[in-house]
């Protein structure tokens, strides 16, 4: 077999995953917006056998040899070639999935299927003791695969690379300290602003207000579909089909209107994605933590900035007449609402990422057995009032509101944190290259989208993500973008008070 | 190896191909129902990989091996019983996957899901001469297939008995006879019946109007959905997933309203079957004829029945007030209106079969390569104007009207005309046993559907079409009960005429 033979065959096994990957995704999709309720067990024996044919196949012993001899190929020698980036990953996960003893995997998808059961029970009925015992065993199932997968200093790195190739405790508290150090001060002096909500909003004509906002954003109708959920997601099935979900309120706009732009911006980075080289990682998004830059960036930095609202307000009164009184001013007040509250899937850009913060010290604590399960409830309250200093009423809107947890996964929350600074970094970037904002008050979003295509999307899994940001911006991961972009927000919004 | 765990390796197989099943199901129903334009054709490729996995498995060799042993057991001897069905037509299925090579089944899927996507512009744009190059390739694959599969006396019967198994082109002349000897003399004299349409039919009062008939038919709302597409099916994913299309019209309610009654017979089959046997022949319907019996029952001898109408017409005026002052009498004529018309999907139930005959007639000549794909399109016309004594203006309304063909189905068309055969039949035996006109005035459907499930769906594959039909109504098959229907249905027509 030659080099390039062996490196086919591993393409073709890549397309394969990439087909099995295309119909989970679907049948999950379909799952949470579409499926009659009577389905559930069925469809659940359906995905448990793909998710099987799946790991058969990506521990298939022959890919090992065909990664041997591929790797001596001439073409690979240029690392940023295609074929180097894809022997590169293909090398990474077929060596960590071997790493995992089969039972202990089986184990795992079994314990995880019925502690989020359990914990949508404990969530549902506020008791912490019912879900602890499934989580005492979800942290030392996590704690034997950080020893399975290997680590230097810390068995919480371990997990983290799952989510961030590359990161680590240690440079996550670098990159975490000045944030973690003003944004407590910052948050006691927020501006007090008030939201001026006029509903109902109804649900089609939400609908239609973000179907207008993502033409501006370049997307085609032939290239996505937009429904309602109850936890919003994005998922792309293939190059050309791109899935966003978001839920309404007609009582509140900005859950369904921000949900759609978060999820939107999801889409971007996948939208943007070469799809000549779809299902293969040189076609595949880096991290969990550079997909957070881009929903946080088209949410936030895009569509809850001034500029942005300065073009599409207009239209917004037209769809909601009863805004017609309402002036500018006022309305950025409403899309721009910063203050410390309980749930962090509805918290601002501000505060959110003290949420992190304490899930990270949490899930750190807990995989170092620096804290008991028992003592979780307790310590969350406590590092809760300290951080955001408000008092946690119930364990229902305290430690029991985040799916992650029952999933086993940890090292998974500070990925957010990462988005909300990554995304900072890259517009603080780009306002060196464009003038975005002048840009969004003339409605042209397609440059932005554009250089985001070419310095990010392009590139798939080319770059790390510490080096990507680094090559983007021309300097190392810094939070101080983003401790810049809230302080002059901060001050811009302090402008509107009246 | 024993024959009882022969039999269970069967088993495990039958439901791997179950779940494959279920997630090309979904593939399909989500590509003509959700799936953005653009993702065509990656979705092919997601879908012949699925077809090859599904071939693959089919042909697995093992299977012959486990085949034979457990055909041996003594569990298999009773032909009644669940595992000698199945081991009946596992053993059919396997010996038919076998004659297949693995490459035509690739090409055949790539092929179809192709000239689908070209069937549907050529129809819009009543371009046969687009679809045309397409259609020849699909013709030569169906004779390539009928090779594969082998036959006696005609091709077309090894292409026919995938639809409707045991059914010859001998026979169905046979059963179409008197039908086709009658019918156009019948239409030469319908009762003269006007429509009172009433527009606008707003889409979603028709949609409430059809789920509130959905729930006295028994359906429960968590185990299906409604949609709509371009030209309707049915597809049930798994147990309790049943998917209803339909299309709507605005200026003609019919439309969308027997559309979803057709498909919710469809539905009604599935729904039959036995959950516990998903996956085996036993829990499989027997035939398309015996399906579209089902659709035929729900839509036209329930559907169009007076005594239907006299329980659902003061809802319907309830939902379409434009209705008030249009007396029943009136309102029968509108759903019964029958006359020589273009489209099948919109045929009144007597002219559709000539419609059939008419399709019946010309693929079995193209099959027998008696005609060209080049003719076609002149001598549907034709024969259009011979049995229908209509003129056909366009491609669009005439040749290009069906999806079938653009699938590679050739042989399929006359399982229609079985249907409403058989379903006259089940009928004519149904009144000899409940009276179900009684119960339909006072909006009891569930005692038929009762009666339905016992006797045919309850039973799965377990009797062949024609052995089913003789078993339920105590008599071989025959068009008799459907011309007599006819007479009886036209009869009380003409009492309606004012």
């Amino acid at each position: 077999m030659t080099p390039r033979e062996a490196y086919d065959r591993l393409a073709g096994w890549a397309k394969e995953l990439a087909y099995l990957h295309a119909a989970t995704g679907l049948l999950y999709w379909d799952m949470r917006t579409q499926m009659p309720r009577k389905a559930t067990p069925y469809r659940g024996e359906v995905v448990a056998f793909l998710a099987g044919e799946l790991h058969r196949r990506r521990t298939r012993p022959e890919v090992g040899e065909w990664l041997e001899i591929a790797s001596t190929g001439d073409f690979a020698r240029d690392p940023l070639s295609p074929e180097a980036v894809n022997l590169r990953w293909w090398k990474l996960g077929f060596e960590r999935s071997q790493k995992y003893p089969e039972t202990w995997v089986k184990e795992r998808a079994r314990l995880a299927t019925e502690a989020e059961k359990v914990w949508e029970v404990a969530r549902r009925e506020d008791d912490f003791d019912l879900f602890a015992p499934y989580l005492e065993q979800l942290v030392e199932m996590a704690r034997e695969e950080a020893g399975f997968l290997g680590y230097d200093e810390d068995p919480y790195d371990a997990l983290l690379d799952l989510y961030e190739p590359g990161m680590t405790t240690r440079r996550l508290r670098e990159i975490f300290a000045p944030l973690a150090e003003e944004l407590p001060r910052i948050i006691q002096s927020l501006p007090a602003l008030t939201a001026d909500l006029r509903p109902p909003y109804p649900v089609e004509a939400q609908r239609e207000f973000i179907l207008q906002v993502y033409a501006h954003w370049g997307f085609d109708p032939e290239e996505f579909r937009l429904d309602t959920t109850v936890h919003p997601f994005f998922t792309r099935i293939t190059p050309g089909d791109l899935r966003i979900t978001t839920r309404f309120s007609e009582q509140d706009f900005r859950q369904g209107v921000f949900g759609a732009f978060h999820e939107a911006g999801h889409a971007q980075y996948d939208r943007g994605l070469p799809a000549e080289h779809w299902g293969t990682p040189r076609g595949a998004s880096i991290s969990l933590g550079i997909h957070e830059s881009q929903s946080r960036f088209w949410e936030n930095l895009v569509g809850r900035n001034p500029a942005f609202w300065e073009f599409f307000y207009p239209l917004f009164q037209k769809i909601f007449p009863q805004h017609n009184d309402v002036p500018l001013e006022v309305f950025l007040h409403t899309v721009n609402e910063m203050r410390p509250s309980l749930i962090r899937v509805e918290a601002d850009e501000v505060t959110y990422n003290l949420h992190i913060f304490l899930r990270f010290e949490l899930e750190h604590a807990l995989i170092n057995q620096q804290i008991s399960v028992r003592d979780l409830p307790g310590a969350w309250n406590e590092r809760f009032r300290a951080l955001l200093g408000i008092e946690v009423p119930s364990n229902r809107e305290g430690v029991l509101q985040d799916v992650h947890w029952s999933h086993g996964s940890f090292g998974y929350f500070p990925t957010y944190a990462l988005g909300n600074i990554y995304g900072a970094a890259f517009f603080a970037r780009l306002r060196e290259e464009l003038q975005p904002e002048e840009l969004f008050r003339r409605g042209e979003f397609l440059p932005v989208y554009e250089w985001l295509q070419e310095n990010i999307y392009a590139w798939g899994k080319t770059f790390m993500p510490e080096e990507l940001v680094q090559r983007v911006t021309g300097k190392p991961v810094s939070a101080e973008p983003l401790l810049q972009y809230v302080r002059e927000k901060i001050a811009f919004l302090e402008t509107l008070r009246t």
